[in-house]
């Protein structure tokens, strides 16, 4: 263990299954966009079994922000619908702790942490739907650029569900009037990694002053001929637990998914 | 006769049969939105036959703004797959004569003007979308108003074929961003009715110097939390044939439209 975050080659990571492998051997702990292409992403959110009927009815109810593809059986590390020999301890690149809503470690496995009253909640993520618009010859300026994608927490009111309440944290893509209008047409298609955008246009409507400052994620330029479009995103549930401080949770750090065996052209409805 | 556009009540005109037998017996000649609800409408353009191959292929290479629902043969006065005991010279209630691109007049029929060499274009048109938006609950600040859309030339070229080129007129309706959003999800399913919008938000970039003046129709207010979101439309034909000149045309009077026995669900791909 050299302490890089890449120690193998990110093009030997073809597969779901070669990523976790990596993640489990501590041979990689970056960010996970680009690799194992075909292969659907998740964001990861673990809460003790007590608050988790709790959040399976806040991610019902906010299907944009939270679309679940899976649920794990109390104390399980697996998802076996999802993944093949999973543990969901170690095959992510990177972890956060969460004590009463503080952030208190990202460390790179979470065995020492897990307990048997935990219970993994796996979230569609925008990296299918991206792949997507990029198959389509869209050009996606985060992605242009090397960055991650800018998110931003907003005013919308996300239903709240037991003790789980919060805004809706959004990704924004810009794309030019008739590029946006195709990407609604083909987010459409797959509401199980966040599905048609939220908003349009005046960002100062959900409460985002400054598209030059995000709160996640790294700034990209807006052009004149150009309109911010905002995707509920996958990281929302991070802000919740932020907001509404649960005794203990684990969640993904940002960028660094679970990579599923699941092919991205099964999360398109149509 | 008394001269009246409405000689009989507009609420007696149910289906796409009643509306073209009163204006076929001089009962009525006016707008035909809101008529026969439930009943597909459509734009009519009626050429010369030496014309109609070009117009078909500008037709063809023009979807958003020239959806064929159905193209007559020869010197026919009638479209039978589209609605039952039609005559295209006296079931409209108006028609625009033009000669050499300049419009000469406003007639009530055209069986005067009739030419065996005639080849008529039934068009799609957006009342049928706009039925499907009304039946989600989303406002038409048109309809809402009692006016006419609000259209505009602007300086999308449409794609040429033979004698036929020109700019695509575009209709204008203003929506909040979510519902923005929702009507291009409902208007994909409609193609054959001018289908997704062509732009959203931006009129200057179109070539659309003041929503408040329209080129046709009537304006309406774009309210400050709301895009203006533009459909491709049915008028496109009668702006290109102005460009171009052709010797002879006939049209409907716009919002005076050919109303048709086809359902507006067999209008929707999904």
């Amino acid at each position: 263990m050299d302490g890089s975050p890449h120690r193998i080659d990110r093009a030997a990571l073809k597969t779901g299954r070669d990523v976790r492998r990596a993640c489990r051997a501590g041979e990689f702990s970056g960010a996970t966009s680009g690799l194992a292409p075909g292969f659907a992403q998740a964001n990861l959110v673990v809460l003790p079994a007590d608050l988790a009927g709790d959040f399976l009815r806040f991610c019902q109810r906010n299907p944009k922000p939270c679309p679940l593809l899976g649920v794990s059986d109390p104390g399980a590390t697996d998802l076996p619908d999802l993944a093949a020999d999973l543990d969901l301890r170690t095959d992510l690149p990177g972890y956060r702790l969460w004590r009463g809503g503080e952030l208190i470690a990202e460390p790179e496995d979470v065995r020492e942490w897990w307990r048997a009253d935990l219970v993994a909640f796996a979230i569609g993520c925008s990296y299918t739907f991206e792949a997507a618009l990029l198959a389509e010859g869209m050009t996606l300026r985060h992605v242009a650029a090397g960055s991650e994608v800018p998110m931003f927490a907003t005013n919308i009111d996300c239903a709240p569900a037991g003790k789980f309440f919060g805004h809706m944290v959004v990704s924004m893509r810009p794309f030019r009037p008739a590029e946006a209008i195709r990407a609604v047409q083909i987010t459409s298609r797959f509401p199980f990694v966040h599905g048609a955008p939220v908003h349009i246009g005046l960002p100062e409507m959900i409460g985002i002053k400054d598209l030059a400052r995000p709160d996640y994620g790294a700034p990209v330029p807006v052009l004149a001929d150009e309109l911010p479009v905002f995707w509920a995103c996958g990281v929302t549930p991070q802000a919740v637990i932020a907001a509404m401080r649960p005794p203990f949770a684990i969640t993904h750090q940002p960028g660094r998914m679970l990579v599923l065996d699941l092919p991205d052209h099964r999360c398109a409805v149509l």
